[in-house]
């Protein structure tokens, strides 16, 4: 079912080491077909949305467009704006002002949950048009999807992280923490016990929100291991929950006022305390969605391929729907395209299963490994032998149609 | 003049990428004399001296030693401890019991100055022997010497770090706040200014201890730089000095305060402060000396050339002297081995020329790149697919001949 106009995509929440993939999946796509006259992309997501902050893809240059693949963060901008109802009516005016019969979004729950507004408002206007989400989380807690595009590149740079991290803490004898980041789910901490190929290698201990330890446990454990090997590396989500009893409160409240200055510095402190060996600690950060050397292979093919299937299925007429990913066996790893209705992943979170972590709570199991380990997998490229220069977009910005914007607070 | 017996090596200070190179230079080039029985490596450098906790490393599978060169850290552990006047009796005695005639020690400041002291002992004394420095560290802060190994690719990290987390910084149009290691030196923090190919690029503010800079230049420098390019990067080192003045005296207490909880949180929280927009931060941390797949191509031959150059010279009938590395030309980058007395390096820091730093003190001089360039170069080479995993030695230890030691408090 032919539809012919403009299309408009968006990146949005916290940038991936391949959510430009996905965009210039999407962008080469769209270059084949006839039904999209002009590709705009919203500058920092919905924001540039709301205010036709538009720039004009189909106008940048061709080289620059397929460098982008590779160039880390999110080249239109980002944005963690949540649209209310007003939003919702300007957007829809927006649309219709640029003739925009397609609009991409990429991002993860609350982005989809965006896109499922703007969906479901299309749907009951009078103006045609498709809305298709392109998933992308490094935190990987999309529902329905395998896996989401983000998450394999940054769960390899941490997993390459504690290994490393791992023999500096070998070389003193030492402790350490790993933070990792994850606030709800731990599939990126979870992935991090990849890298163990046998008991003596880190992590040793491995911890992720979804269960809450006792932080006398992690103590003995980390005492135990540290006994056993000469060293103790202990890999942490940022969202770390202790167990919560009555006799606990005096040291949760101590954890807590630490734990604003991080939890891994928290935490080590309190194991330094306990094990009575030096705890040394790291925080991974914002490296881990941005540090492009470390991208993982797989996760770079399904991020391009997720946002190539979004404007086909599109211009064939679907909408409504966010790409999934969809395995179809661990080893060898294989895996097709599917789609689910945005519905079922707007502002839903995918947490790790219980059975994927075992009964301690300080490791995740076999099933997770056989999960997680083909897509954290890196590509055989040579790096450059200089420090990373990235291409810039020229950004032809298109004239705004609409009287200036001013939100409702 | 030949002189035949045992050699023994230790590794100290901080571990690097590369230190590990350095120690197979040393032993392959031990291999091809006759003069080294056999090679044992300290455990824990110093401590395993002192307490002949060595490992016969001629003993070690050649492919294990081999791969060791590419793995970071250090294989044979390493210490921090300084040793007193005892200790350096009991190492004499050590050397006796063992027949050790070589003694290699791979090190910073510090350690130049252990090797120092050991080496005017053994001069003093009557037991013949050869005593070799082999230079080491990530700071780059020994004098003489043009650079020092370790330095290259603790840099190159760095300064790669700087460039990924600035496309995340400018696709929320952020401020960032890099910490870099080096609390006194600021060679780490000024290399990341490498990547800055033009105005727009980031590091836009680097600095480094050698400079204190008052707190509102700080602001004041990055609210114009935000306000040209839409972000702002400050690369700052962790012994960022900021000036004192009786004014001031109340935001330094707030600094020194907030500091606790790391330079970079301290800073991002005032910048963010006064120049009135979001500042994240992230502190770069023990992967700076252990990010392998950031290894300089340079700093790796070079880290090889002086392990090996300190065995032949030794051999030769050389004593008391570390191995330099001296500049032909910065482009195109040609250096030679070279050598000079302990003395000159025990214990002493080259810091960053103030006229390397330019007059507002927030970014360094082109002669500081051009310096700082040829060494922070990557190779190209293809990454493994897998999560890196490394060799292990086997260590056969040997028998210890001595009382056990119990070190005087």
């Amino acid at each position: 079912m032919s539809l012919k106009g403009n299309a408009l995509i968006g990146q949005s929440g916290g940038p991936t080491i391949v959510i430009n993939a996905s965009l210039v999946g999407a962008v080469q796509e769209a270059q084949k077909t006839d039904s999209i006259d002009r590709f705009f992309g919203g500058i920092h997501g919905l924001d540039g949305v709301l205010n036709e902050k538009f720039i004009d893809l189909f106008r940048e240059d061709d080289n620059v467009i397929d460098a982008l693949k590779t160039t880390p963060s999110a080249a239109l901008g980002s944005s963690r704006l949540k649209p209310k109802e007003a939003d919702l009516e300007r957007v829809l005016q927006v649309f219709k002002a640029h003739n925009i019969r397609y609009f991409f979004y990429i991002g993860g729950n609350d982005s989809q949950l965006t896109c499922h507004k703007i969906s479901e408002l299309a749907a009951g206007s009078d103006w045609e048009m498709r809305v298709m989400g392109i998933p992308k989380t490094i935190d990987n807690d999309l529902p329905i999807t395998d896996t989401c595009p983000g998450f394999g590149s940054a769960a390899r740079y941490a997993a390459a992280a504690v290994q490393y991290a791992s023999k500096d803490a070998e070389a003193f004898g030492n402790g350490e923490v790993i933070e990792i980041m994850g606030r709800h789910a731990g599939w990126m901490t979870g992935a991090a016990q990849v890298g163990r190929l046998d008991d003596y290698m880190a992590p040793h201990l491995v911890y992720l929100p979804e269960v809450a330890v006792d932080i006398d446990d992690i103590a003995n454990d980390a005492k135990a291991a540290f006994k056993k090997h000469g060293y103790v590396v202990v890999a942490v989500s940022e969202g770390l929950e202790l167990t919560k009893s009555a006799e606990d409160e005096a040291k949760l409240d101590e954890f807590g006022h630490a734990r604003l200055g991080g939890v891994a510095k928290a935490l080590a402190g309190m194991l330094e305390e306990k094990v009575g060996v030096r705890f040394r600690h790291d925080t991974l950060g914002n490296l881990q969605r941005c540090f492009a050397a470390s991208v993982s292979e797989t996760d770079f093919n399904q991020a391009y391929a997720v946002g190539q299937q979004a404007v086909k299925l599109a211009v064939e007429g679907e909408t409504g729907y966010m790409i999934t990913i969809d395995r179809e066996s661990d080893e060898p790893y294989a895996w097709h395209l599917g789609m689910t209705e945005l519905m079922n992943v707007a502002d839903k979170t995918k947490y790790v299963p219980r059975d994927w972590v075992n009964e301690a709570g300080n490791g995740v199991t076999e099933e997770f490994i056989r999960y997680a380990k083909p897509l954290i997998q890196g590509r055989e490229v040579a790096l450059p032998t200089g420090i990373p220069a990235f291409p810039r977009l020229q950004k032809h910005f298109i004239e705004p149609k609409l009287p200036e914007y001013v939100r409702t607070k």
